[in-house]
């Protein structure tokens, strides 16, 4: 057995440009499976197939509710080069649930100018945050250790703070050190945004797109997400990740959909 | 003849799915056609194959690079229902070189909560602000009346401020008023925000990300571009556009990748 993250994201080949894989109920919340975990494992597949080894660009699109079990990905490259590029789908019961496109490329590698504009925030350090294990992802919330900043834990602890953000520190609860295939999980992995503005059900999410800008140092991720346009009942939600080194990592933004 | 964004944007069947089309030089970048104008064209081809009218998310990655001349789009539309989603690809002599998944739905219809926590930025009044009418552009300059806030134009008529930003007004040179299928060419239409920070030459796109989040009202609209995080040659730029009533109506999210 390798770390759970590993074994929840593996595929293996089934014919040309196709994989078999198993979606865990552990990475649930609710009924239904976390989205960044569903395009961590449709990443597994594109890895399998491309020759770059960084998702520097991954973009879903979430076309039906993905279900515990049995699931294929299936990908085609278009193209290799200074970038490798993708698109997978991830099929159950001979529908689409999920369709991603990607572009990797090697950060490792990467050489060009540097400079950055915004200081990495200043959070309480974890030990003075507030783990959040809300009873609606009782399996999901055993993958992470995840703390929340005191301002952005309030939605659980007293009532929401009135500013739709969430903020505090992250790694995986056994300890698998972070990389670049496990950021997209991340970017998805916080509290939803508006639980701070409003109580609310379940907020699916129509895209997401994560852009992977560093290879990670190990130890704590520390990220921020946040929300300035409820409008209609459509938000997004921007996300920052930081690693240990204070060094930034990711950017993400999702759409979701709030229900009436 | 009608206005030139939809004559330059039009496609023809050309059998199951099929689209044909031609890609003009009279929205080039250099000599390219610019990335904004690529995907309208792709756009025009998935709205001509789906029932619903509004484009509000649109993820585009940009695998070679178009010249202008004949092309075809492929669509495939993946799900009909409260939105409609589909992907489609730009082919030209063999090769594709644009790969777009859009999510459809109808923000004429849209109901639910609405909080918008961002008030809407104050800039100089379109009189007082500079038409910024690059050499490097020439022909693409000429389809818009663009103009920039003092602040932002400085790289043109000074030299680069130091904060990487473009913000002003926009609207098409002809008269035709904003809808959802233009934004997403607006949200590509002002210069790089790099100029502001360092002398560059072309910024190719790797992946560009739109949201459309409202329908918008005629007139001018007011953007706002800004790059924060620069690391070893790639930047993201974080776009916002406003109509003439002040109402947010698409954010955006590039990445590309400065040639060093």
């Amino acid at each position: 057995m390798g770390f759970e993250f590993d074994d929840a994201v593996a595929v293996e080949p089934a014919g040309e440009a196709r994989f078999r894989t198993t979606i865990t109920d552990r990475w649930n919340i609710g009924n239904a499976p976390n989205g960044g975990y569903l395009v961590a494992v449709v990443l597994s597949a594109i890895r399998a197939s491309v020759a770059k080894p960084d998702p520097v660009a991954v973009s879903s699109h979430f076309l039906s509710r993905t279900e515990p079990g049995p699931a294929e990905v299936e990908v085609e490259v278009l193209r290799e080069g200074g970038h490798s590029s993708a698109v997978a789908r991830m099929h159950q019961d001979g529908l689409t649930r999920l369709h991603l496109a990607a572009t990797y490329g090697d950060l490792g590698a990467a050489a060009g100018p540097t400079t950055v504009l915004e200081p990495t925030p200043v959070f309480a350090p974890p030990e003075e945050c507030v783990r959040a294990e809300g009873p609606v992802a009782p399996e999901f919330s055993k993958r992470f250790d995840l703390r929340l900043t005191p301002e952005t834990a309030v939605w659980a602890t007293v009532r929401p703070s009135g500013t739709p953000e969430m903020a505090g520190w992250v790694r995986l609860a056994d300890g698998r050190e972070p990389d670049t295939a496990m950021l997209p999980l991340v970017a998805d992995a916080f509290p939803p945004t508006l639980l701070n503005l409003m109580p609310t059900g379940w907020v699916p999410t129509i895209e997401f797109t994560v852009h992977v800008r560093g290879r990670p140092a190990p130890g704590w991720l520390q990220c921020r997400f946040r929300s300035r346009y409820l409008i209609d009942g459509y938000v997004e939600e921007d996300g920052e990740v930081w690693d240990s080194a204070g060094r930034l990592v990711a950017l993400s933004r999702q759409l979701a959909r709030v229900r009436g």
